[in-house]
Order: structure tokens, then C-alpha cells, then sequence
């Protein structure tokens, strides 16, 4: 916990905008890995909460009997068949069978001709495997692995943990898939109080600190870190800690955000900004949004945010219906202007976008973008509209939106596919600076992290 | 035509690598809007082939009746009618009623407080419209818009032709989407070598001829630059004539592949690299890829290029079955190393996604990187692999691969979600500067040249 500052954003609940919260009643609660983390008592969602602890499970864990400890030392495999069905079958010592293909047994030969060890690569081609394939021979070596003799005479090797980890029943892979979800903590205007900033320079320099920080990202969908230097080009260095930033029509790296003249953004103005998502005009909008405030407004310039999953749940939970709509009904978002380059963007999708289990997976929502071209029957209009509204209601509701004004010298880093945020209009020189990264960037760097330091063991 | 130089890149199809083949009994074909364009006969696709016009329609070219013709000085709204049924009911002086509902008009008023000319961003708050607004008043002014009031008062008044544009009638409606659909020609090895290179500098200075370059990667899947400069960076100043070059775990803009040693890619060896496409670990695989030869190999190094969508759909005809297993299966591509920045990715979709309409989308196919986990039941893996032979097959038939050596000085650009490429094994210096773009920047591009230069009326 020596990473947190004391010091936290002023975060005060949206219809409460004159006060602010004391920090000092604040508890800061630390998960079970230790993690600057103080937001382990949020509400949990059905998607994949596994109680506060955001470090995803090994995705062989669901091996883990008695057999399994002992594997070390005693016999694993008892016995390995050719089924005339086309598959492999091998009997395990602690009972059960499992069963795999023959000819994905070849294409997957872990030997150094079949498969690169330097690079990771497969260097066996499609054109040189039979999909009828069968082996002429197989035996259980040590226990341990087995062997497989193929017509032409090349042999393959496969230990029985490899083996394990790739099994093909129902359950084994309901169980990868499930280690694989994230770990969302959904939250209200109430829990994220209790969310403390990260001290800057710990992200500078401490590889951990950095990993906890965008974990939290990734599970509560925001993070705060002070003490940040109070000019331009501190998001690229953070970024350049584990990527690098995002270029979009906005700039190659950040842009920076304050009241300026002929502009075609009305982020660009003193105006309120209505709550939305950046990018919708995108194909694949940003995953996670860096806002480092340089200089604070003389007045107003305040950030509501919203936590997106929670508020299309709730949608759902309170109105079946528009959460249908908001879901299915395709909405043009168009862009064009000049900013770093000349753009003419626009992409249609839903609202509330979800995965193949039916989960709220990225919300797209800016109204000031929302093409008044509509590729929908009449009749459908009007109780989309119903449903936009309903939707906004539970957006700006003040249980559901935080109001915060960042200062000088802090940053919030949030999940652009969840967090739907807002600004203020405001008078006087703020300054702030705007920057976007990927998700693949984060994610890859948070599993690099994991590998390297064996997180997962 | 002046734009074309007449050398062309050596061609050779696939089985008579050892010929090269005569550029002078090509004719150069130009299509009607004059481009540099040599494809015209290419064989033609049922996904929007519109026979060689490759620039799309404009969204209201449905509206070509003859009172849109005489709207200037006659009358084109011949009344205006509130519907209880809470739509607008235009009636237009050519016959025909349009219905618009109130809330969209409401919400899409075109005032200056409603919606700000300046940044093209709608005003109007969602918290502020009520779902179930009506008119007071109605009126037709001078045969060219209709003027509403509303309950507080507000006035909105709708100009003819915007209203056509946002027709909601089903024929409306599959004609704005029809003009969308990308211009695809399919073609085969035979086909591909009338298409002729373009001269570099041309690209660096004529805006039109930039524009024809890259509505030739959008609608044929590549395109030939020559006489570019024997150094690094140039694959950087081509996209910074349009947008910027997407940064990957390579690099920031180009990485520069030569066989070097201790690599995490096979790229980076003198190896073969079999066909695939670039980038399926990633969530947003690049669309466009930009190969620039500095140095040409002492031997080997041809590049393999086919046109995945055409051979999508000849393995949809030829085995109906194969190309269902290649569109359903979930395919799982992981990488993890370190270039420019350490990296661990993996992403999991289809060999070949469609979109809603059943269309080839894209094709993501790296057999290298396919990972051994596999999320279906085993029975489904021996289909899966039949499938992959029968897919790899058509690839690499003679009529469908190009066989191709760039030469030093040469580049080619191309579509990443389409083309299917691969490397022949090399000895020598060679050295090939890689970089990518997305297809957002590229078809942006495109758009905003149609949209200054008037391309569409």
C-alpha cells in the first residue's frame, strides 16, 4: 500500500456538485493479492465477479485432483488406444478417458521440425497433412506422455499436461472459457469514492505498481494517478511504459483539449459536453481513454462519469424492452472535420453492443454524433427514442453518475468501451491533455506481465 | 493515363515461376471516370460489382424522377398532414407520401440552437426531448420545406431533398445501403497482371491520382507503386499524405524485415513463409499493408498473393460444406515475443467472417500462429481440418496465386482483410520494409476527397 498517495480527486456525488468529500473516513481496502486496489467491497455483477480478486485463474486449474499433485512422481497415464473413431484415446490413473483427433495430434507435433520453439510458430503446412490420417502405433512413455509412430515413420511426443490443458470435453472447455472472462466490478456514484490514486512516478517506475494500475482499468473501468507533471507528454510516457499511444484524427499522440476558435469538435469549445463514448465514428473505438488535466478551469470543467455496464444492466433489470431496442437498433455515428488530418468518419452499430453470452460488451453513445439518417422501419422510431431516454435517465441518475473535477497534476485512465463520461462547460484556460490506447495493448501487456513474473502459478 | 509509367512489376503465375512475363501485349484499360485503372475486365463478384465503376453512388440518386428534376422552380410538397399515428405525412407534388416521425424531427431540427453548423454536432439533449412530443402546426413553405411548431413554441422547419435523403421507406432504405456496398472485383492470377504500377512521385503529388491509387486497393484488393526511393520511410510519407501509419508490436510506423537472428518471428528468417494475412492476434487485424522492397533478395523471396474473398466463394460453390465449417469455427491465433515492445496476444474468430448480409468480410487466415486450443467438440475437429485442406487448395491453385518479385524500388499496397499472401524462402540481402494502416484512415481518405471535390454529384 506504500504506492498510494493520501491525496484523491475530488469526487462528489452528481446533484451534490457544492460538496466535497472527506477523504479522511475513507477505508482503503486491499484485495487478496495486494493490490493498491480499495474498491473490493463494489457491487458484483453477474459477469464474471470473482469477489474482488481481478487476476484471472490459470486456464488449467480445473485439472486439480489428487492425481494432478502427486503427477511429479507417479504414473499420470495408464493406458493410450487408437479408436477406429478417429481419435486417440487416453486413460487417465485417476480415472477417466480423453479424447484427441489423430489429425490434430499431427498438425500439432511439438517436435523442432513440426514446430518452432525460437519463434512459437507452427511449421507444419495444411497441404502436408491428411485430414484422414491415422497413427500406425501408440504407447504410454513413463507414465508421463505418449508416443505416436505416423505411416511415414516421423514421430510425435505429447506430455499428458499439455495434453490436459488442451482437453476437448464440454467441461474442460466451459472452464477455459470461464478463466478467460473478465472480472468486472461494477459500481455506482457511492463505491467509487472510495478508488485512490496511484502516485505518477510509481508508474514510472515500478513495473507492478503499473500492472495493478491497469488491472484496475480493466476491472473497475477507471484509475486515478496524481502527482503527474503539469505539462504536455505525460500520457505518452506512460503509455510508452507498456505500448505506445493511439493516433487518431485528434493527433499522432495527445491532443490537447481547451477553448479554442473555428474549431469543428465542441470539445474544442467552453460547452457542456453530453455524457458519451469517444470514437463511435470508428471502427474499432479506443479502448481506454487518458485524460491528464494541466491546467484546472477557473470555473466548471467538471467530468461525470458513469459506469456503462452498470447502467445497461440496470436498463435491463428495470426495462426489458428498451435494453432490446438499445441493442438491436443499428445507429450511424458521422464525423467529419479537420483536426491533425482531414476525416469523414461514420460507423453504425448499437448502442449497447453484447458478446455471444449475451453480456453488455461496449457501449457506443454520443448523441452530438448520432446521424439523423435511420436504417430502420418507421414504426421502430419512435420506441427507440423511448428507449434512448429511458437510458439517459439511468445515466444521469445520481446514484449511477460521479461529478469530479480533475486538478492540476492528476490523470484518470478509464475504459472507453464502458465508462460513459461527460464535461462541464466551463470559463477560463483549462487545459487538458487527450490521449487514447488500444485494448490489445494493455491486455497483451498485462499477460506479458503475468508470463514473465508467472503470475498465473 | 499519364500517371502510369510502363513498367510493370514482374508477374508470374504460379507453376511457371521461371517465366517472365511481356508487359507490352497488355492493353490498359481505363474505366469512365478516367483512372488509371487497367482492372475494367476483371471477372466480376455478386457483392457489389458495379461492371468496373469503382466510385460509389451518391446516397440520393434514387430521388431521379422528373419533379426532382424540375424541383429548382416548381413545387416539389404538395401538403403536410399530422398523423395520429405520430408521423408526418408529406405528400409530394409527384405523388408518393413520406412519413417522418415527430420525436426524429424534433430531435434532428436543424436550427442553430438545436444543431451547431460550426462542428456539425447535434445540441439537443436526449434528457430534453419527451418520446411522445406532437406538433401543434404543420405547414408547406413555398413547395420546398415543411415548417412545425412545437408545444414550447420551438419552430423546425425541413428542407425537401434533406427530407428525401432520410426517407424511411424500405426502397429508400436498401437503396442507401446498396450505394454503401463496397465495389469488389474479383480476380485470379490471370487477371491481376494487367494491373499496372503507378508511378510513386505521382502519389506524392497529385491528390487525384493518390485517391484513384487507393479506390484500386479498395476495389481490387492492390495496387503498384514503382520509382520509389531504395531507403527507409517511404511507406511513412505515402500514408502521411492521407492520414498515418498504425502502429504495431513491429514497430511505431515501418519494420524493416531481413533475416536476422534470435527472432520471435519467422518473418524475420530467410524461411518460407506460407500464405496467410497479417495481424489475426489482433482484435482489429490492419487493413491495409504496405510492402516496400529497398533491397530485392539475390534469390527466392517472391511473394504469393490471392484474392481470399474469390477464393471464399469458390470454396462456398466447390464445397458448400467446407466453407460453412470455415465461417462457423472458432479459430484461436496467438503470439507472443518481443519486437518493438513485448507482446502477448490472441484472439479467437472465424478463418473467414461474413457480414450480416452472408458476404465475405474478412478473411483471417495464419496457420503458423493457429493455436492448439481449440473450442469445440471433438467431433468437430476432423471436419475442421478437411475443411482447411480443401480452402488451402484453392489457394495455392495455380489460377488463383500470383507468384511475384518486387523489385527494388517497388511497392505494394493492399487489402489485408482480403489478400492472402505468402513468402517464398530467400538467400541474400533482401530487405522489405513492412507497414501498416486501417482501413478507417484509408476509406476516410477516400471520402473526404469524394466529399471536397464533389466527386458524388
Amino acid at each position: 500500500m506504500a504506492l498510494l498517495a493520501r491525496g484523491v480527486s475530488r469526487i462528489i456525488a452528481s446533484g451534490q456538485a457544492t460538496k466535497l468529500v472527506s477523504t479522511t473516513s475513507m477505508k482503503s481496502l486491499s484485495c487478496g493479492r495486494g493490490l493498491p486496489f480499495a474498491v473490493s467491497r463494489l457491487a458484483c455483477s453477474s459477469v464474471g465477479c470473482a469477489g474482488g480478486t481481478a487476476v484471472p485463474q490459470p486456464s488449467h486449474r480445473w485439472f486439480s485432483t489428487p492425481a494432478a499433485e502427486s503427477a511429479r512422481t507417479a504414473s499420470v497415464i495408464e493406458k493410450v488406444r487408437l479408436d477406429s473413431s478417429g481419435v486417440v484415446e487416453v486413460e487417465w490413473s485417476n480415472g477417466g478417458v480423453s479424447s484427441f483427433p489423430y489429425v490434430w495430434l499431427r498438425d500439432n507435433c511439438q517436435c523442432e521440425d513440426c514446430h518452432s520453439a525460437m519463434t512459437g510458430f507452427r511449421c507444419v503446412m495444411i497441404k502436408d497433412i491428411d485430414p484422414f490420417i491415422a497413427p500406425v502405433t501408440a504407447e504410454v512413455v513413463d507414465g508421463k506422455s505418449i508416443q505416436l509412430e505416423w505411416p511415414d515413420g516421423h514421430r510425435s511426443e505429447f506430455e499428458w499436461q499439455w495434453l490436459q490443458d488442451r482437453s476437448f470435453t464440454r467441461e474442460a472447455r466451459e472452464q477455459r472459457r470461464e478463466a478467460k472472462r473478465r472480472k468486472l466490478q461494477l459500481w455506482g456514484s457511492e463505491q467509487l469514492k472510495k478508488l485512490q490514486p496511484v502516485d505518477f512516478e510509481a508508474l514510472m517506475t515500478d513495473e507492478m505498481a503499473l500492472y495493478e494500475f491497469f488491472n484496475i482499468v480493466d476491472t473497475v473501468g477507471l484509475a486515478f494517478t496524481n502527482n503527474v507533471p503539469c505539462k504536455v507528454g505525460q500520457q505518452q510516457r506512460l503509455a510508452e511504459r507498456i505500448a505506445y499511444l493511439r493516433p487518431t484524427h485528434y493527433g499522432l499522440h495527445e491532443s490537447s483539449v481547451y477553448s479554442k476558435p473555428n474549431t469543428s469538435n465542441l470539445a474544442f469549445t467552453g460547452q457542456r459536453l453530453h455524457c458519451h463514448t469517444d470514437m463511435p465514428q470508428y471502427s474499432l473505438p479506443a479502448g481506454v481513454l487518458l485524460l491528464h488535466c494541466v491546467q484546472e478551469a477557473e470555473e466548471g470543467g467538471e467530468n461525470e462519469l458513469i459506469d456503462g455496464y452498470n447502467a445497461a444492466y440496470q436498463l435491463k433489470e428495470k426495462d426489458p424492452e428498451a435494453f432490446h431496442t438499445l441493442t438491436t437498433t443499428p445507429v450511424s455515428f458521422a464525423m467529419h472535420g479537420k483536426d491533425y488530418i482531414r476525416y469523414d468518419l461514420e460507423k453504425t452499430r448499437p448502442i449497447i453492443s453484447l458478446n455471444e453470452k449475451g453480456e453488455v460488451a461496449r457501449i457506443c453513445y454520443a448523441n452530438q454524433l448520432r446521424s439523423a439518417l435511420m436504417d430502420v422501419p418507421v414504426e421502430r422510431v419512435q420506441p427507440f427514442y423511448r428507449a434512448m431516454r429511458a437510458w439517459d435517465d439511468i445515466l444521469y441518475h445520481p446514484d449511477n453518475c460521479i461529478l469530479m473535477k480533475l486538478n492540476a497534476g492528476e490523470m484518470v485512465v478509464f475504459d472507453n468501451w464502458r465508462l460513459v463520461h461527460g464535461r462541464r462547460g466551463f470559463q477560463g484556460g483549462r487545459h487538458v491533455q487527450t490521449a487514447y490506447m488500444d485494448w490489445d495493448e494493455v491486455r497483451s501487456f498485462l499477460g506479458v506481465v503475468r508470463r514473465e513474473r508467472n503470475l498465473d502459478n
